[in-house]
């Protein structure tokens, strides 16, 4: 069988899946997650077998010590999955969900129900674990899902899917409601972003290479989440406390993760008041800072910042400082560098707060507040599959919800146009 | 200068105006699509004169008479155009709208806020009135536009371009927020489709060999309206009076829109009874009818359908008729061969009602009434840029709103991650 049989076979598969599951019962669902982490359970060892060979493998293929930490499986991460599926079952579901637009003058009475998007394609790297989170996300809000993990996990995401399609023939789920690609071959994902008859959406999770290389190709449309280059903007009228307390936050609560902020802009009027203050904390926690001459001024042992640190995700413990003139010009530069992930404002002044929040083009805009609350579990949404960067369709944390579309419904009694 | 020189000039610019348009207020936005109203109404020879040098290309190139008359204007469409301003003024503005989602346990207070998209492309077919109709649209909505019409069509498009800039500079906006392209070069389109950093989604209009072709090549998103391939199902507890009226309307109140029915399927139950009643009108308006086996011995003069007659979307005074067991049969066909448009179900059955509502998957399902409803203005959207066959981002009738995207704003007093 060629990797396009193959790929369109999946395809149909799933496509008929969908339709079962679209009409699945919230309860029946919510059976199928419990099933899968009973089976997870009870094949622990299986899959922890299966998560070995991977780690032989890539240790002999000379995987570093990062990937392979990503790679490797033990008892607390299975337990981990066990858990994000009980989590994931007590989710409220949101198919089926219609807001009422009332009745239209032609006497037809007008709804939205909220229905699932069909087939997504999931396509990710080293973490096996992403396996059963894309997975239970997707079954939850009534998709279904081809997904592709990377090459160095296929024997821990073959186990993985195992349990996965006995705990769906437990609940009466079809089996090819959720499917794992069982190749490594990269043709297989050249089919999969481009089958537009059977797939609806892709969302790619892992580096930003992966994902230029994935939207760049793919016909199906791509649900993306590209590099988080974040800002925090201390205002003239900024709090010092709290714009010490975010910025120091903001950065160094965790480096590698995209919602930290990478640049800060200061107000010339408090630079030399907030900058020292800030600073001492940085060198504590030896976060390398690189500054714009203005900056240097009043920090002069700091490395000199480059055009191109405005516009670079560190995700390390760097961070870019730039002197703004106030609040245009920090708008101006966000604007222009920013990746349109989380920006935050310190200040006291509501309208400066407001014009940040209604003139920064990202998708989350935020006063006085940390940029590491731009995360769907602290916006509510129970889950997250993913941070789009992208305006269309879901923008920024994506939960259940941005795995659903809507449809229109027309309640008449006979009604024809006139 | 190239064509990406001046196509990259030209996204450059629709960036700068979109920052511009999307703070304008509605009362600023309001008063430019009534200045170009004015400044097309006193220019209005100049656009006829226009409009006569694009026919006598036109003439002289040998369009038909369809595409002629879809190139024309003449003073009722030039006062057509005005109106369609005018209207657009009046409607209410999307950008702004804020949705409370309350505090999060964080402390943080949660709300999304709806923004204009960006810079929208809008690639069309030979009518001219598409780009008042289209700049408008976006304008409201806080969005730049860059316009790409017909080719035939150039020396009207540009003085129609003409009004909207002097329509523009009157409110004080950027005169680039609406820029027509100005030469009829097809790699401008390439260009256009794949500048992702000045262009954030491409909304064709016109035939589906266009939206295909735009589709296949595109990097930025396109929101797309592929066929209409409707369906109405007569189900057994339907109400024949009802089933009557609906099969016609859907059918005859007009051939050539996307939301006409192309396919009508019948209960086996009622199709003896119905069917007679429904092909003497059909026959009375020279509508061609083609059947299946069984209902070509109920209609034994109809024509015999083909396996392609149940995914064509004929436009035209065409109708494919199929005689089905009961529902699970329609909802069967009309997932295989519908384009996901409009369906609708006639029955006084509610359980089969609601059944075909929540399994049909299209972007509109309607209960006793017409396909006809399916459409921006009947919807009560106030405007329609076009009926999305996506699922991704908006779905059926596209308005105002399916022109912004919606940010997430974080309201906080100092706090921090935890």
């Amino acid at each position: 069988m060629t990797i396009k049989t193959y790929m369109q076979s999946l395809g149909t598969a799933a496509r008929e899946a969908s339709r079962d599951l679209a009409r699945a019962s919230s309860a029946t669902k919510n059976k199928a997650l419990i099933a899968i982490a009973k089976q997870l359970d009870s094949q622990r060892n299986v899959v922890l077998a299966a998560n070995k060979l991977d780690m032989d493998n890539g240790r002999s293929n000379g995987l570093n010590d990062a990937l392979l930490d990503r790679l490797e499986l033990d008892d607390v991460r299975v337990d981990a999955m066990i858990e994000g599926l009980q989590q994931v079952a007590e989710l409220p579901d949101p198919v089926g969900e219609m807001t009422d637009l009332g009745a239209r003058p032609s006497g037809i009475k007008l709804a939205k129900m909220r229905v699932p998007l069909g087939v997504i394609g999931i396509i990710y790297e080293s973490r096996p674990n992403v396996t059963i989170d894309a997975a239970s996300l997707c079954l939850k809000s009534g998709n279904a899902t081809i997904l592709r993990g990377g090459s160095e996990a296929i024997e821990s995401n073959q186990a993985i899917a195992q349990c996965i399609k006995l705990g769906l023939a437990d609940a009466g789920l079809p089996e090819n409601a959720v499917q794992v690609i069982n190749t490594t071959d990269r043709a297989a994902v050249g089919e999969l972003i481009t089958m537009t008859d059977f797939v609806d959406v892709i969302i790619p999770r892992g580096g930003k290479g992966l994902i230029e290389r994935i939207s760049a190709d793919a016909r199906v449309p791509v649900i993306k989440h590209l590099d988080g280059n974040c800002h925090v903007y201390i205002d003239d009228a900024a709090d010092l406390d709290k714009a010490v307390a975010i910025a120091v936050n903001a950065k160094t609560h965790r480096y590698g993760v995209c919602n930290a902020m990478e640049s800060l802009l200061i107000a010339q009027s408090v630079a030399a008041k907030a900058l020292p203050l800030i600073a001492e904390i940085y060198a504590e926690k030896s976060v390398e800072m690189r500054g714009c001459a203005n900056s240097r001024q009043i920090l002069p042992s700091i490395l000199a910042a480059s055009d191109s640190d405005w516009s670079e995700e560190y995700l390390a413990p760097i961070v870019a400082i730039k002197v703004v003139a106030g609040i245009d010009e920090a708008i101006e530069h966000i604007n222009t560098h920013s990746s349109q992930h989380t920006e935050s404002i310190i200040t006291e002044d509501s309208a400066n707060g407001q014009r940040f929040i209604a003139e920064v083009d990202s998708s989350s805009v935020m006063i006085n507040a940390s940029t590491r609350f731009a995360d769907g579990f602290e916006y509510g949404l129970g889950a997250e599959i993913g941070i789009s960067t992208d305006k269309i369709h879901a923008r920024g944390p994506v939960g259940l919800e941005g795995l659903t579309s809507q449809k229109w419904v027309v309640f008449g009694d006979g009604q024809i146009r006139q």
